[in-house]
This record gives C-alpha cells, structure tokens and sequence, in this order.
C-alpha cells in the first residue's frame, strides 16, 4: 500500500533497462568496463513534421547524473535476479562494483530552449564505456519527452498569434510525471501558465484555473452559481459559460460582471469549452462589449491543438487566452519522439579513438561516426546552416556542409560573412558539474527569441521549408569510407 | 538542483488542477462544503476504435487517497498565490481548513483486470462535495492513462498469440512515471516481463534485457562481441543479430550458440530488431535448426503493435518472443484516455437526493444522472450485457437495457437464465480502505481469465461487435425526463 511513496523515493538509478546492466555486467567481466567511449543523443526526424524541434530536459539531465548512485535497496535487488538456471544473473562482486561507482563522464550539451535539428547530437556523452552506457535510457527518457513537449507547445504557442496558452494536461497525461513534466517543457515552449498546482510549486510556473461544469451543477440555477463563484472569487473571476446554454450562460455572466462592476471589481474572463469556438466566441464579444464588458477576456477550450487554433484565426474567433490540456501534454498527434543513444568513437588498447558505426538496411538509421560538435551559423542574427562536424578532424576555412542522405545537395559555407556558434557546450567536466544552469524563465526567453531568429518557412506546419542541417565535408566522406569498408565494398 | 528529490517527495496532494482548490474554496465560503454528492469516473468511447477495455489503476487510487493530506509546505505554496488584485487567493483560514482535511469519503470501484465499456462508472465518489471534487484531477490522470496502457498491452498480447510480449518502452515513454506507471499496467494487460529494472523493484514484474547494438560496436567484429557477452552471461544468452547484416548474425550466434552446448550451457535466443521480421524470422529459424539449435528462441522488436503482430502471424513468421516497446507505453495511436468526471447526484438542503446532469450540444457528452451501479449478465460464464442502473430507482424483475444514444436499441433480460453480478464493490466506507488489494499477478490473471468469456467478435480490431451496454429503462426514462426538463421542452 505504499507504492506512490516507494516510487517518489531518492535513488532512481534503476529507472534503466535491464540490459544497460547485463552489458555493464558483461564490460566488467571483459575488462572493457573503463574503456574511454563516446555517445551521442540525437533524433533522426523533427517532429510532428514540422520544420524544428527546442531541445529539452537538460537541467532534469543534470539533476538525475547528480543523483546518479546505486543505494543499498538497488543493490539487493539486484542480487535477487537470476538467470534460465536459477543461478544469480550478477556476481556479488559486480554488484559491490555497482554500489561503488561514481559518475565521471564527461558531458557536452546544447542548452534548453534552442532550436535542434535531426542528425544534430543534443548530448554528447564520453567517459567510461559502462557508465556512459548505464544511463542511456534515463537520458533518451528525459530528453525524449521534454523535447516533443517543448517543441508542440513553441508550435501551440507559434499558432496562439500571442494570446496566452495555458497549460490544462494533468487529467490526461501519461502518469503523475508525464503531467508534471510536460508543465515545465509546455511553459518553456512559450505557455504562460499551468493548472498543475504541484508544477507551480516545484518549478514556479504560474497556476491558473477557474470552476468546472460541476461547479453550476451544485446550485439550483446558473446564475446562483455564478454569483456564488464570483462572491468566493472575487478578485479572480473568470466564468465557465457552457455548462447549459452558451447563450444564457455569457447573459448570466454579464449580470455578475455589472455587479462585479458596481463593487469596484472586474470579471476577468469567460471560459468556453465545448461547441463552435469561433461563432461562440464572436457572440460573446459582441454581448460583453455591448454589456460594456469590453476588458472581460474570452478563454476558450476543447481539445486545442496548433491547427485547429490556426483555423480559428482564420476565422477570425475573439479569443484572448486559450486552455490546451490533451493534444499538448501526450503530444498527441506524435507522442513520442524517437530520439536515439548512439556510440560513435572507442579508444582502442592503444589509446588511440576508433570511430564507431552500425549499419542498417534503412540508410537514415546509419549513425554519424566521431566526436562530434555542431556550428550553427547566422547573417543579421537570423539562421542560416548548422554544419555537424568532427572535432578531431575538424574543418576546412570555408567548409562545405552536405546533406547525410543526399550527397548531391551541397552548401559551401563562406564563414567571413557569417557569425557562428559552436552549440554544444561543457556540462559536466570527469563528473563535476560545470554548468551553470540557468532559470526556467530564462529557457523560456530563449525559445522566444530564437523563434524571430528562423525564416518563417521553417515554422509553418504544412510542408514546412527545410532548413539547411548536414555533415561538414571532412565528416561526410569518412562516415561514407566506414560504411563502404563496413559493407566490405572497399577495404 | 534537486528537482528530481523534490519532485519525489511525499506529498503528492497538489498535483491537482488549481480549479479544484479555488472551487473548493468557493464551496467553503458558499456553505456548501460539506454537501454530499455523488460523482462518476467514466470513458464515453472504448479506446483504439476496439471493443473492450480493461480498468486498471485502482490500487494507485486508494495508494493516493491514503496518502491524501495538505501537507505544511503546500499550504505554504497556496498562501503565496494571489488574485488578479495582488491580494492572497485564499484566506487564511481557508487554507487552515485545508490542512485539517480528512479524507472522509465512500468509493466503489470495478475492480482492476475487468472489462469495462463506455459510460459505465468505473469509480463512484459519494461524500462531502468538496472532497469528492478535490480528488477529480489525480482520479482521472491514474485511471486514464492506467486503463488506456492495460488495454493496449491486452490488445497486444491478444495479437501475439500466446508468445510472450516483454515491454521495452521505458526510454520514449512521457516521463519517469510515463515508464513506471506503464510497465505496471502492461503487466496488468498480459505482458510477461518489462525491461525497467525499478519496476521490477517497485512492482515485482519480471524484467528482461539482453544487450544493444552498441555492445557489437565495441568489439573488433561481431562474433568476439557475442564470445564476450556469452561469457558474462553463460546463463541468460541472448543474442542482438542485426547490428550489421542480420544473416552474418544469426551464423554468428549459431557459432556461439554450439560452443555454449559444448559447456552444457545453451543460447536462449537471437533478437533481430529492424529489416523484415517475417522473412528475417523465417530465414534465422531454419538456421537454428538446421545448426541444431531447435530450443533457441527467435526474439523480434521494432516499432511492434497489435497490427503489425496480425500482419507477422499471417506471414507465418517464427517468433517466439516479442519486445514491444514505443507502441505500447505511449498508446500511440490514441495517448490520451478521455475518462470524464462527472457530479451526478447532490443532496439538498432538506436531505433528500437530486439528480444532477449536464447538458451539452453534443449528445454523447450529457452525463447519466444519479446514484449509478452496474449488473453484469452472464450466460455460461460467457459475458451477455452489461446494464447500468439508479441505485434509488432499482430495476424491474426483468429489465430492460436502452442504448442511451439511441431508444430504439432495447434488450430485454430475461434474469432467470443468467448469472450477474454487481460490477461496483466497496473500496473505501467514510474515508476508511475496506478493500483487499488482490496481487498485480491475480489482476494478471483476472485479466487473462475474462479475456476468455467474451466473444471473439468484440475483441476484433477492425469493426469490432458492439457488447450491449445501456441504461436500465427507469434510468433511461429519468435522464430523458431530466435532459427535457432542462431544455425547457416540458415542465
């Protein structure tokens, strides 16, 4: 009867599969356990297919490698699993290995709130083999999650046009978390508000909220209700107006803001959640306006997502702020993205880094080999190209960046004219922290403005232009060498 | 940076939707609180476009309920909030009220593991209307997404056929709890085992896990990388084949695999993971054969779901084993359970029960009014009807079932040749548990059991028979009245 406790306990190192473990086991036994490796965290197509992804979960990245220790409880679970024969999968002593280890990998990370592209590593993990493989599935599992909800909450948002997106998901969401972290990403996409009050006290997001239908239920008549409501909530009242007829519901509502009015008070807002959004909404306004009622906001509901939002723009709907609860929080539309953890080099016995690959029958399914930084490059502060390319191999003076999946489209780069930025910087330096995090509101201001930094094309929803994305040259023919030399056509 | 150590902390009461407090505020001040009312938690559609679904989640409820208290850094956080005039939201001894709240409720609930069908209460809330209010957010967050995963993994055990589904979605799963709260209810719906090793811990599942492709990368070639990993884990072998050519693999394996015999050890399986599972099955499983090793199982993922499962069996592909992962814990094709909260009874001021519904432009959202129970009929332990009914009103000696969406759908029941049962039981009386929890593996099993005593028709896919599930004809009638009545048609 205690499992809400037990989950919501300190260690959540064994929140991994279980395969992470047996290969650690097995790197241990064959004496790979420290050799130095590299691996990269990226996604191979943007979501919802749309033209841009915000990355997300960093600092939720950073809290977990933080925390990162096997506690007595893990161990002695551990120590229960057995194998076909009965026999303990783990020996004692790797188990006592486990408990002793002590995160040191190094980490490289694009920071929340920017823009990222498919192929582009969000993280780049080096370290130890067993431990940069260990916490594979906590990583994807973040990152996974945070991205797609930033990235459909900027879309959300984008297709608002500006009125405030209020974050309405928990009842929906996929568990406790899948609630309470979609509120931190769909506020760092751009929303102003949750109606999860433990989102507002863990991370500070505002809270918002007004009644529900079952509110005018419990009295005899709506107009009660609103009275009722308003009485209670006098300095925060906002009425839902479709619990019957909409129609009576903004007449009732009006009779409250006059009374509201003649106290000195205000009625915030009405709130529509159910019928035609746009027809609803331009006869609330024409009613609170011809009420006098003109500050009174219109929050409509039910079932938002960015097109049909877009859709309601176009039809000219009178709304100042809207609730977007289920299509948001499970991302409904795509509700996962399929971000991967690749090894892309291992130092050999002598020292020396060895880039790895794994083919595949679907070519886009080939990693990208090496150490791996990305330069995102700007004119007049707007996007141009980010160029992935090889640290150790580096770059030419004017590089040239090809797309991985068509060599025949080329962009040479003439660096002079351009400002640029390497994306990936020091997160953790030998398991030291490095990085100074920063706050939620700043993550937020930085999807905001990276958003006037992107040609529009790239943010439309419909067949959205692609932006230029690809390997540096120098990278792109060796990755073409390996996968020949793989394949045995070459060698 | 201790979001996570936070985020796992004992009080879970605030993860609720800021409504329900400032309504319960609201209750508070208008006299109201203390009211008694009934709510129901239902679905109005079946998941998936399917015939059934399985109620999953109850036991995470009562964990949540017992655990209910405002605890003092809650209250804290609400005494912070402030209305639109900067002033406190709450009044002090509100939020007072708050922390001295005791949860003091009744529930009955369908047990975990049952089918259920739309509109019927799966959970029944009867107590003081600000508490049964206070509780909506969280009840529909853990039976929605609980309920929606339970019949997803049902679904995908069915279209398995009896070969063991292992899940394996923990790293594209919406959050930690996405991860956690997933593994139990797909163990729930018929998995055999998950990869998450801290829901082996918390819930006792089975975990399985093998090893990754980059295992494979880490070695100078293939068949080193298999010697080393059957090295360390000579007991529980499975091998990864697809990692560069998946026939190359499977002579790999089978190599390995004739060593092990030669110890007296065997190699439990291969696992292929991309290209065409049917032929690539096919081709691996006369391999084996043909190598002698007729025991070793053909393990298949990648991006598996019931339908590609039915299209594998109809190609007579050779597994024995499935990794169902990204499908199953996101519920891709439908996240989001659209489970419903509804008042439906409230006593007045003079003690007497009034019926309570709300109207709605669209039909299939006015709720069934009153104090509701569900019967059961069952004809040779094969399910024949499911019919909802007032607890006030009762039914007929031989009832009657009315589709609520459409009065000409009527079927008569005659009691004397069925079996039935009350599908509702008692959960919590006044605040106090009075439920036996049964094990996740008797849920399992309950599961696994009812899936036998209903026709294979509503467990089709693709335009699945309808089950008859209806109002009992005094309910019918009294909601018809009640909708008109409020419609202003008669009274």
């Amino acid at each position: 009867m205690g499992i809400l406790k037990d989950l919501y306990q300190p260690s959540l190192t064994l929140l991994t599969d279980l395969y992470q473990i047996t290969m650690a086991y097995a790197y241990w036994k064959s004496g790979m356990a420290d050799r130095e490796a590299v691996f990269h965290l990226f996604f191979r197509k943007k979501p919802f297919k749309g033209g841009y992804a915000i990355s997300c979960g960093l600092e939720l990245v950073i809290d977990y490698l933080l925390n990162f220790k096997f506690d007595a409880s893990d161990l002695n679970y551990l120590r229960t699993l057995e194998g076909s024969d009965k026999e303990p999968l783990f020996s004692e002593e790797f188990v006592r290995y486990l408990g002793d280890i002590r995160f040191e990998c190094s980490i490289d990370a694009i920071p929340e709130g920017k823009f990222v592209f498919e192929n582009e590593p969000i993280i780049r993990v080096k370290g130890p083999l067993l431990q940069a493989q260990l916490i594979e599935t906590a990583l994807l599992n973040i990152i996974n999650y945070q991205t797609l909800v930033a990235t459909k909450s900027a879309r959300i948002c984008q297709a608002a046009g500006g009125a405030p997106v209020m974050e309405f998901g928990l009842r929906r969401a996929q568990g406790f978390d899948g609630g309470l972290a979609a509120s931190r990403a769909a506020y760092i996409g751009g929303c102003a508000a949750t109606s999860n009050v433990l989102a507002g006290k863990l991370f500070g997001i505002p809270v918002r909220g007004t009644h529900a239908h079952s509110w005018v239920m419990s009295f005899g008549n709506e107009l009660e209700a609103f009275r009722e409501y308003a009485k209670a909530m006098e300095n925060n009242c906002t009425l839902l107006v479709d619990t019957y007829d909409t129609r009576q519901g903004i007449l009732n509502a009006i009779e409250v803001g006059k009374t509201l009015e003649s106290c000195g008070k205000k009625l915030l807002g009405v709130r529509i959640d159910s019928g035609d959004l746009a027809y609803l909404s331009q006869m609330a306004r024409e009613m609170l306006d011809a009420a006098g009622l003109k500050e009174t906001q219109i929050i409509a509901s039910n079932d938002l997502d960015e097109y049909i939002l877009e859709s309601l723009h176009e039809q000219d709907a009178k709304l100042d702020a809207l609730g977007v609860g289920t299509k948001l929080v499970t991302a409904y539309d795509q509700p996962a993205l399929g971000g991967v953890y690749k090894l892309s080099a291992l130092k050999n016995s002598t020292g020396e880094w060895e880039s790895k690959l794994k083919l595949s029958e679907q070519s886009i399914k080939i990693n990208i080999p090496g150490i791996q930084q990305v330069k995102r490059f700007y004119k007049d502060g707007q996007f141009v190209a980010d160029m992935i390319y090889d640290t150790e191999l580096g770059h030419a003076q004017k590089p040239t960046i090809v797309d991985p999946n068509d060599q025949t489209r080329l962009k040479r780069i003439n660096i002079d004219k351009l400002e640029f930025e390497n994306l990936l910087v020091p997160i953790f330096e030998n398991g030291k922290s490095v990085y100074e995090l920063p706050s939620l509101e700043e993550i937020r201001n930085t999807v905001h403005s990276e958003m006037k930094r992107i040609h529009s094309g790239i943010k439309r929803f419909v067949n959205p232009h692609a932006y230029v994305v690809g390997l540096e040259q120098n990278l792109y023919e060796k990755r073409l060498r390996i996968i020949l030399e793989q394949r045995k056509l070459i060698s």
